[in-house]
């Protein structure tokens, strides 16, 4: 059985990161990824520097990406409007990831729009990057919980994806942005949109923030998906909680992933060399268990 | 439905810490633990001194507690021998544990002897404690792997558990010890020893060393188990890998539960209290994702 691992560290966890990593450490980051096996790497983002000036670089960082991605590797970044998919192209990017919420409030805070008036910037980023020929994700937030709204109809989330789906992406990653949900409720809310959409058509992004991050990924799994989205070493943070956990790390997720059976295609001793390298780029302990875990054992062995 | 927790953190967690906590601190957070609702909890260990220095006050520590203990509430200690016996009796405990391994290596690496010679001395404890009318608890400790032996049959494990339970055990703690478990392996070896003994004489003991401690859990209750052993703030390490995480972290758990519907009889806020307080106590933070969650939302909050 496979599952497939969206790798989103380079953005997701590191736009949430104070710390600001040079370009270059972001390649290199990038490129010990794909060591280690990862096929789906997200790198960056095409968002207004102004916002998320952790990801300014996004040009340099795909442009040093491209020339050495390994065939079959597919390296996408996110895009908010036509204008981030014209840097997109100009990259050389063949796949981009489209973003919206659930919930209106956060939609608002996140995008300045509500979700209606989203729908037609979304669909016209979509129509050109299929024409360009690019494929196209989705990502929709606040699906387990809102941080201004709290719990969140289960038919918004079903409204957003076929919206979505309607324009052409070829996958929509459900996502637990603040981390709040539990395996009972993933259990319902997939049941549901596994039912509407297929399995084929969702993944699953758990932000691990009160721990229940891979209980959550196995109810997703004993729903039928099979598509997971984390970060390397569990970078980045909750944004509306500093100092708390962000995704799910991947080396975690591959861990318990390859004991129970699962083909990921993941080499986890490669993957700890690129835990180990960002965790020393940043100059803080990551959250990763695992990598704690084998850091600490290497170190044992070397006292041996 | 109820799910009871053993709180291990004051033993378990603290035993594995390098700082020495007071005695004093000590009885505080046992103190804040009964007033967060926690039923169970492990308090200390008569383990001789000279291997756990961290538990040395054992007497100290709960002569100050077995005055202030709640009604209801049940605290016990580690015994490992009938003089381990008389010092909780002379403490005032009604409850104390006992543990040995599955595996032959780490049996007698822990204990200094083999599995058939280990039997008779804790059946000696037993039935002295009995006669006093203790409860008698029961640990088994690598039954999901051995830090020298690696798979550990879970025929070891059976065997064990049905000594244990013929002394007069009235429940048995199977553990996780090196964090390795995944939850296939928890539904394979629970399934087992479900079957032989009934989801009433048994209990989970995860650590979360890997990340999948949680997810270890639902699998757990998917196989009908209702009690499970976890540590204020994640408190602890895995004394085989300095530097890795330790037990479940109790906020987490209670997380978890709570989300999926279970009662536990504990207040999270009051928890976050207890886990507050001892991290402050050993001056390093500590791993539960819930703590980290909730302490950040309060310094939010008191920002606004």
């Amino acid at each position: 059985m496979k599952v497939q691992i969206v790798e989103v560290g380079p953005r997701d966890g590191l736009q949430n990161e104070s710390a600001i990593v040079p370009a270059e450490a972001k390649i290199g980051l990038v490129h010990k990824l794909m060591e280690a096996g990862l096929a789906r790497i997200e790198a960056s983002s095409f968002v207004n520097p102004r916002w998320i000036p952790q990801l300014a670089d996004a040009e340099e960082v795909l442009k040093g990406i491209m020339p050495i991605a390994k065939k079959g590797v597919r390296i996408s970044a996110l895009v908010p409007n036509v204008r981030g998919l014209e840097r997109a192209r100009q990259c050389g990017l063949e796949e981009i990831a489209l973003f919206m919420s659930a919930s209106e409030s956060h939609n608002r805070k996140n995008i300045n729009k509500s979700i209606a008036e989203t729908f037609p910037v979304l669909a016209e980023v979509a129509k050109e990057a299929l024409a360009l020929g690019m494929r196209v994700r989705g990502y929709v937030s606040t699906v387990f919980g809102c941080p201004y709204e709290g719990d969140v109809p289960v038919d918004n989330s079903r409204r957003v994806t076929e919206a979505l789906l309607e324009m052409g992406v070829y996958e929509v990653s459900l996502g637990d942005t603040i981390g709040v949900a539990t395996p009972k409720q993933v259990h319902e809310i997939f049941a549901v949109l596994v039912k509407d959409f297929t399995t084929e058509r969702l993944a699953g992004h758990f932000h691990d923030t009160r721990g229940t991050g891979l209980a959550n990924v196995v109810a997703a799994l004993e729903e039928g998906i099979r598509t997971f989205d984390s970060s390397i070493g569990g970078l980045g943070g909750c944004p509306y909680a500093p100092g708390a956990a962000g995704n799910i790390s991947t080396e975690d997720l591959v861990y318990m992933l390859h004991g129970m059976g699962y083909e990921t295609g993941v080499d986890l001793n490669r993957l700890t060399e690129a835990g180990a390298y960002i965790q020393e780029q940043l100059g803080r302990e990551l959250s990763s268990k695992v990598l704690k875990a084998n850091l600490a054992k290497r170190k044992l062995d070397e006292h041996m």
